[in-house]
């Protein structure tokens, strides 16, 4: 081989090595340096009488519940602030890991940006399941629905350009993310376990989807080791002050109702940075679709909080993601065909706000 | 600092780096090749009826359920077989995770020995809670009764030596791993789910716990990519020919049954090598604590099973782990006190049939 061959080969092997997507062997490896599971917060039943473990009945026994559940990892030369990440309705910590179609998700990604990242299940949800409420559970079909509601599109057909994969194999994933609650969803017991999380690891920045978002809220109303807040398509809950609630939004099937809280406690809103993102195909007017209506009245919800909160001195911003060149997101941008792209815009954001030391 | 000194530093230093378990710095780390989660197996239920996306009942819709849960993890230089490890009863990935006092359980001390570490969540159970049967789950005070099962102790008193820390906080993380079942345990429904997970990542060593051991037995009869079990304290299901049943064993409060299944399905399990452990605190004899007393006859149905499964020409061993001088175990000795003492034994064995190239 002569000088030139060679210094061809070498150019073609540093730039294989450099397209993005295509790293190879050892560039894959996650190092992690510590990484587990635990509870977080939540409470106990005592039953009264004696318990008798020769002869033993529910008297005089404890039920521990209404915990969250965390798995975290924590990567080598991790950034100060880690990243908690609470799913949305019907969901659990799948929600960032693994996408329906086998990419990686958010926690890989993150931890690849060296962020700790503490994944949760909210109580009386998956591996948080053991409720101090009594529930009844049925098998309802409903997926045709949630195709509609988390805008793939129309079933049975997929929007235009949709950042999701139309293989059946994909599909039969993504469904089989959704799980019961056991119980009705208690915002203060899952804001109560939430905040718990952040007493227990300190300042850490939050990633909420959807349900969490109302609660993610609350959440850091409640603790301000929530440093900052990511929210995808946050769904209800918008807290204003009292005197300051506006009238609820119409939407196809009912009406979006926004929620007052003291000004004391809406402040803590204005002291943390907060950025919103809503995907693709949200109707600009009123839609008979109820699987898309719902999400114009809550992007126009989530404007008018960022204009009070900021009003009040706060640093909201409201991304709708095809503004801003991203096309074809569904209600999860975060495990969309496109994630890395919507992970990147989370990342320049944290820099600029100084999240990512 | 003159020479003398700094040597004496530097051995000190030395001493440091090499004192089993004060592991420093980055032989700490966990070097991941992969990780991720996915569904395995389940099934789809159809409603008839045609779904209209403007007007969404139940009609026409589809629920997928009774699936498994599984996230996994390859390390680097990852051994030939992975472990699919799988809890009891009540219970959930949490048994294989951070123990109850906030050590590393056998999903990190396996992957630092490097092994592919696959977890499950069995169907109707936790993050694979999505199930096809309705469910009413009631928060029945119970955790007195589990101390006493588990073997942790007589409520409320521990057994001496027992290999469980005794503050609260671990007690509290050890009650909060229990969750309930959403709708009926099904044998079919779980072994199948766990078939399909090893039909998809291929030929993997099996690891159970409890009630997962009769489950685990099941398993390997219908899927040869099963190719070692390693089962902690089995609890029930010890499959036998049909015609070489034996007579249920009594117990306190009940009787162990044993299963017939047909000779051409139990000698499946005479084709691989399979280890059960037993912890400590077992009754020789009949006893009238429920607490314990069943274990009694567990251990004894697993030694008639060993037996016969051997004289079929299989190669099963019990270890009843205070034989072999370890004390103290309760039934989770994978995460005990000793739980690297525990590994110890399991890598062994490994190693003596040939299971960890």
């Amino acid at each position: 081989m002569n000088k030139t061959a060679l210094l061809s080969l070498s150019l073609s092997l540093l730039a294989m090595a450099c397209t993005p997507g295509r790293q190879a062997g050892n560039n894959r490896q996650i190092i992690i340096q510590e990484q587990g599971s635990f509870a977080a917060g939540g409470t106990v039943i005592k039953n009264p009488g004696t318990f008798d473990p020769c002869k033993p009945t529910p008297d005089g026994q404890t039920f521990s519940g209404d915990h969250a559940y965390v798995f975290y990892q924590v990567p080598a030369n991790a950034r100060k602030y880690p990243l908690v990440m609470w799913h949305g309705i019907g969901q659990f910590s799948k929600t960032w890991e693994t996408t329906p179609d086998g990419r990686e998700g958010y926690q890989n990604i993150f931890l690849r940006r060296r962020f700790g990242v503490y994944i949760l299940d909210q109580p009386r949800r998956g591996d948080a399941s053991r409720s101090t409420v009594a529930a009844t559970i049925n098998p309802t079909p409903d997926e045709q629905q949630w195709f509609g509601v988390f805008r793939l599109g129309i079933w049975p057909n997929y929007f235009d350009g949709v950042q999701f994969a139309r293989d059946t194999n994909t599909l039969n994933q993504y469904f089989r993310q959704m799980i019961p609650n056991i119980g009705p969803i208690d915002i203060a017991v899952t804001t109560d376990a939430a905040s718990a999380l952040f007493t227990k690891i300190g300042p850490a920045i939050l990633v909420t989807h959807s349900h969490a978002g109302g609660m993610g809220w609350l959440t850091a109303v409640k603790n301000q080791n929530v440093k900052a807040i990511v929210s995808y398509e946050p769904g209800s809950g918008f807290l204003f002050p009292e005197g300051e609630v506006p009238e609820p939004i119409a939407m196809t099937g009912g009406s979006l109702a926004a929620v007052g809280i003291p000004m004391a406690q809406f402040m803590a809103l204005t002291k943390i940075p907060i950025i919103i993102y809503y995907g693709d195909n949200i109707p600009d007017k009123p839609s008979d679709n109820p699987g898309t209506d719902g999400w114009r009245a809550r992007l126009e919800m989530a404007r008018r909080w960022r204009d009070v909160v900021n009003k009040h001195g706060g640093d909201v911003k409201v991304i709708h993601l095809p503004e801003v060149g991203l096309k074809g997101n569904t209600h999860f941008p975060f495990s969309d065909l496109n994630n890395i792209a919507v992970a990147d815009l989370m990342s320049a954001w944290l820099n600029e706000k100084k999240l990512d030391n």
